[in-house]
């Protein structure tokens, strides 16, 4: 998908929500047990209740894995669920990947050949050539984890350099040398709300999308204010707050109410972007 | 397994060898492609040609997810034929993996529980949260991400802050807060093979993961001169040398002869550490 028609998405639907499909068949609602596959049942009545009020769908990868082969299956049968129903739907494979060349080729050809993901996000830890494998598909991205939502964040990711330069910062700066702003977007956790004003001097154009929002406390209208830009530029993913709302057979319409008013919310932010009046 | 289990291991069978599974069904002999699982049939053979030559094995889960479900199937298959057939393995996940916590939580689900890896490698980008969760697990090891053997190893991880401390260095330092040798390992490259005295100032009795001996250009016996300590210390992985030296029918046989190559000059190195004589 190119930058401008997921744009052109979030003004039609006038919503930059991303809903995380982090579905642990531990938390899923008991009645769908009885399904053949109850992490695809639960992921299908999500989706099709929340996908009018959302532009992206973003699988965390461990989830699926921690349940083997068969999760693996309920993930593909996912992807190709929200592929097929969907199309307009920005799909990201949350999988932290990242290692030498040769590898990150082969997560690659997983989450893009194998899968039909429009992004990955990637650790930078290993630098330019565990990310590059992944630049090479046209029409997909790249989310580069720069500063995350978690208490970790701060270990190493705020660590300054000799010239005053944050290790976040330096992500940021140095990997707009490997790819534009049609390719990459960038992790930032909404849990740093006001570093967004700091990041988007680094960044201007550049999507970012957001964790964090929800059950780890970011403030989502503070991450409009700092972090929109001319081409809205933010996706904000929300979890556990959409699709564990509620754990009885109405989980997915009280999925879909949720992530309305989140809908709700961002359409009024969406009024601060020049062009979207 | 146990530190002085491994040790054992080591000294018993003379090697301080590590076997990446990087299984790719492109490179396999062709006429393996006749057979169920090709993937499985390959690890099968190679394990059964080396096992006597090495105390570890690799896989590379980038390489199994690139065949979705059915690389998952042959993955799991690997990890229960090494455990059943030669249990004194070790036996690695190399995942590169790492996330907030509840993620990371369902990581380590998958590779301790769901399979029964003894370790997984994990970047360390999100810091301490995202390592805690993999070491829960007791007798099972976290292989953080240190210093790469790749090129792109030189884009963050020298990075040196205002103290003048390397992130790689801040990373081994910091991270022995969070558990003992006992149960961290780092990976080490072996490109980098003058840094190993670097790094055993900091890390005097850690066990080191090396790749990048072989097809990335590393040095074997600098690696061991420099990174060997009174207990070994030193896992020493090699994929393509081994698995593709050969790749028609005789493979398994041609990588058993490469495999013992290693094994025989690591056994001269042996002889270095004083409680090995």
């Amino acid at each position: 998908m190119k930058k401008h028609e997921l744009f052109n998405n979030i003004l039609r639907k006038q919503s930059f929500l991303c809903v995380g499909l982090d579905t642990d068949i531990e938390k899923i609602p008991r009645h769908l047990l009885r399904e053949e596959d109850p992490v695809f049942s639960f992921n299908k009545a999500i989706i099709d209740a929340t996908q009018s009020y959302c532009v992206a769908y973003k699988p965390n990868s461990a989830f699926y894995e921690s349940l083997g082969a068969k999760g693996q299956i309920a993930l593909e049968k996912t992807v190709a669920f929200i592929r097929c129903n969907y199309p307009d739907q920005f799909i990201i494979a949350d999988a932290k990947r990242g290692d030498i060349g040769n590898t990150s080729e082969m997560y690659a050809r997983a989450v893009f050949e194998f899968s039909d993901f429009d992004a990955i996000t990637v650790a930078p830890y290993m630098g330019e050539d565990s990310v590059k494998p992944f630049l090479v598909y046209p029409e997909k991205w790249v989310i580069l984890l720069a500063l995350t939502s978690n208490k970790g964040s701060a270990d190493f990711q705020l660590t300054t350099d000799a010239t005053g330069e944050r290790l976040y910062e330096k992500v940021l700066r140095k990997s707009q040398e490997w790819a534009t702003d049609d390719r990459i977007m960038y992790v930032v956790g909404a849990t740093h709300g006001k570093m967004f004003e700091d990041i988007r001097k680094i960044v201007p154009n550049h999507f970012l999308l957001v964790p964090g929002v929800g059950a780890q406390g970011g403030d989502l209208e503070e991450v409009a204010r700092c972090g929109l830009n001319s081409q809205c530029g933010l996706l904000v993913n929300s979890s556990r707050q959409i699709i564990y709302a509620d754990t009885t057979e109405r989980f997915a319409e009280v999925a879909g109410q949720e992530a309305r008013k989140l809908r709700d919310e961002m359409s009024k932010y969406l009024l601060w972007i020049p062009s979207a009046k």
